[in-house]
């Protein structure tokens, strides 16, 4: 029988860290020990989130509040800057997975070039591991600090890294056209995200400029071997969960829409969680809501030589909670679905 | 170990069809051996269900072409009228749940009269019982055909009949205003129930003459033991699954609010599905998406005398789907919560 | 040809106030001179509300840049409160038409409970005018001050206020269900009313305690000649604008369903912006969506002796913004309709 | 005094039907004289839309009911196919517009390809001009067959084709990626378009077949002298109105993002409905709901060399009835904005 670990949630009071509180609860192998919210600390997880009424969630505690010598496992959900600041000062033997972007970007001038600020944990950094799963199991499966992937990233590179790494599309030129669900900018009180503001409509935001940006150009780099580029444009749009990536690239050399499929489906085949559509169907975040899949499809485009890619994924599961659950369970050698066998919710 | 029994689901296209697959597949002791839908006979559950894309799930067949000798337990999910003849045809071995309107009326006439035409299976109708699982446990254990209850009679009766069965509240006089997500139209095309009409705005309908007005008063008249009318008032909102129900109430006799709420708590207190919430905490139906829970809470009136309960399940797993699963485990002695041990999908 | 008045809209950033500015652009008769908006000085309202880019609006100032002598008649859409101070504070010349509640409730003891603090400006609430437009048209014509009534007030009373007046209904055990748009919580961020929260769900909040329920009572003691205590609990659901009232009543006397439609249809048949619809026709928000009409009907209740009222309005327009250029035409003797010849934007 | 017009709508009970009666009410030159709808002749416009609900409004006619002799003007909403019958048996002094897609191919082949058949009234097509309005105003002022412009071709060519004419961008590699509302789709039950299979996300659909493309190519042939291929992408989303478009270019030779945005701004600066933003504020659909206008911007992509321009309309409105109205007051020389002075209905 399998010993089960002490898992803190730090920064539980956001959407993240309460969708880890869905997802884990019913694990096997995890016991939901800590929960961190510094504004509410001294609250039931059930006084800010109702759906959350069950017996034997410990309440909100500040950091200072927590013993660490007693936990296995950080999820940490705390705003970027912050969070670097916090895992730096935790001790060695807890393992952690970081819901920010604090460790994602590789090199330290990136981020303070996007960030605006040098990064405080240098050292940290380097032994950090980028946790897409499906692309980086090994390293995540040996990793003391995973950095769980953003949302958009995580969209946009499923589908593309394989085919960068077979050299089937080209590098440059990528074109990633991105509309997110409400729940990616959290549950702070912000005008923007007011139901009257986002209801009936939709806009872009952050054109050329989101910090997704590099994070997509950094697995993608990865991947293809070179330097590159991406247009990247995100959307906010009214439904509560979900990311649907449209997505446009050149065919390299004599590659087909075919080949293209051939290698999406052979990279997935034995993946639990992506899953390449039959010919001609549609994905929709519907499919996905509430799930850890990444739904894909590869459709010709009338201009020549180009192909037009469409990937789903629900942003807070396999976006973020659902991701960094899977990457536990690489950490610690169990069935990599454990918690995460679900059935999207439709309608 | 517990034997699989096998299960089939007639009318498996619609949504609470859907819904049941959803909830089936990771029960431990269920075989979802057919799945019916005559228009769409010889398809792929995916192909109508495109987040059903599992392994496994056998096609969808014609009623005629299911072999009924090797199923044990039959969900019935086909529309009214036609399903009394269709499981009136079904060899008496195969327990029946039926989803449908046909078995709820206790009383012919009223059938008859609210129906439109004379029941046709009589005889049928004097065996079925009435699964509001809380309420009759005993009579569903030996049951071998289950009339599952309408997804506004549960959010209804959940709550006024244990006021009721105590003499807390008069049995005259209730109302009951509900608001209810649009799944409960089903998934047949209707102008009315297109996006484009339904979204941003509110209306009533079928005020006053609803069926399930029926059906609400003939289990308040069981738990009251006296005949009764309630006002009952729908109404058709922009959301997709929840149904939330105010309910007027008059306190009998010297009862007061605390008093209401101490016979709720006191009904419900090992209740694994129902939630009585602290005093002034408002239900929601975000609190129970996608669960098979019913949580409410009772508050004072400003008028003497009178108080206001609200209500709130999701309509197509408490009021239909999940509560079916829930009356399955109860005719085979399972654990009551198998397979419905669901955290509410929020946001 | 009719000379134009100089308006000044006070808390011009909030909804109100955008929706004011929405119905006298095109208003024949108003100069808008004047916006406020104290924590936005100095931008243009294109800057805060991009859909309102037009030429000739001016810059929005601080209340202390105002020079009031040039100004003819406030829109004053300020947090109740401070409101009577600053329209206590404005010369005697200038009409004002208060959105807020602070001149509402004529009796300052009930504003004293229900706001929590003394009413600071007794002696202008005695020249206060309640201005549902419909019931006080000859008092609106001669104020000054015009009390804009509340949304929830709007709908409810504008149906039931006719009918105690007739004596056709019981004064005694009134019942208002509402169910509301979420802009009628304004622009303000807030935690509760962001996307994510509100979308898909329904909720009922302030029951028995929300301050419109005194105000109700305030109207409807007026028209039937007693004091009542009505039972109110609104409800918030997804949709950016309308309120929908479900009112229950029972008959006084011999009255019919049939005398109660009798008596709305005369009580509004000359009215331009009350429609009461044909037998069994269902009144819907959308159909008042932007306009400032209000829609209602009455039904028969299967209980006996008892009628069933749905109400609906735009709350932004005859729940607000809309009623306030209603009351300044009818102060200044306009056609009422001026500005408010309004199509719903229907879908 | 101008003297009225007497017109007709032919398929007014769909969407774009109920939308000019909307715009139409309101307009000082236009008697609405008939209306029909074949199967639900015989019924009031308020009967199908309870939102008209006006005195003064002619019943529904079945087509043969007509007498077109007193007919000047024809607004023809009705499915593409049957439409060129319809219009080549009008009178010939009886001006079309019509709203469906019969007439907008220039080329009866490129007709025939697309919609699966024969072009029936080749030499009608001959006579027709395609009405983008501020792109084609001298054709439209005398023609007698305007073929009004699809709702994705107008959000993508407005920005596009000044651009085109003055060589400032790429005519190959063209991406306009699209998200429209529901109305788009029409009035007619379809179990695609119900609200639980739309709300709460997002899907593409019609990828690289959609009928719109040649529509759009064919404009942006005119506008840069040369054949070209576009990729376009739409999609539907929850929303019931507006359609906004991210448009990925190149730029050509030295052109700058601040020359693309110079040439937006000289060509639709005399355009009331047309709205270059200023740097760097991004369109919403929320902007124009329910107004006429067409709002853009043009933003430098971190590729280098590219563009990506964001263009928003409410598709009922510049995609649809409210195009089809200007296009009719450049037929009879009235100013151009007489009926579509709107202001967006926000929120």
């Amino acid at each position: 029988m399998t010993k089960k670990i002490n898992v803190a949630i730090l920064g539980a009071s956001g959407y993240t860290g309460a969708e880890l509180v869905r997802l884990l609860l019913p694990h096997p192998y995890v016991n939901l020990s800590v929960l961190t919210g510094d504004s509410q600390a001294g609250k039931e997880m059930a006084d800010i989130y109702p759906h959350l009424r069950f017996s034997g969630l410990p309440k909100l505690l500040s950091l200072e509040q927590v013993d660490f010598t007693v936990v296995d496992l950080v999820f940490c959900c705390l705003p970027h800057g912050t969070t670097q600041l916090v895992i730096a000062g935790l001790p060695k033997h807890v393992k952690v997975i970081d819901l920010s972007a604090d460790f994602r970007l590789v090199d330290p001038e990136a981020y303070a070039k996007w960030y605006g600020h040098a990064h405080q944990a240098v050292e940290l950094q380097k032994e950090a591991v980028y946790g897409l799963t499906e692309l980086a199991r090994p390293q995540v499966k040996n990793a003391r600090l995973v950095a769980n992937p953003g949302c958009y990233p995580t969209s946009a590179s499923m589908p593309l890294a394989p085919l960068l790494k077979a050299r089937a599309i080209d590098a440059t030129g990528i074109i990633i056209d991105a509309k997110s669900g409400i729940t990616g900018a959290g549950r702070s009180a912000k005008q923007a995200t007011l139901f009257s503001e986002v209801n009936d409509g939709i806009s872009a935001y952050g054109i050329a400029s989101h910090r997704h940006a590099p994070e997509i150009e950094q697995t993608l780099a990865d991947a293809s071997g070179e330097q590159l580029t991406v247009t990247f444009t995100p959307h906010l749009m009214p439904m509560n969960r979900g990311i649907l990536s449209t997505i446009y690239v050149g065919l390299a050399g004599k590659n087909t829409v075919a080949d293209l499929r051939a290698i999406l489906e052979k990279a997935y085949h034995d993946e639990p969680f992506v899953h390449v559509l039959p010919e001609g169907v549609m994905p929709s975040t519907h499919q996905v809501r509430g799930t850890n899949d990444c739904v894909m499809n590869v459709f010709a485009d009338r201009a020549k030589g180009r192909a037009i890619i469409v990937s789903v994924i629900d942003n807070l599961v396999k976006g973020a909670s659902g991701q960094a659950v899977q990457n536990m369970n690489v950490m610690y050698g169990w069935p990599e679905t454990t918690g995460l066998q679900l059935t999207a919710i439709f309608p």
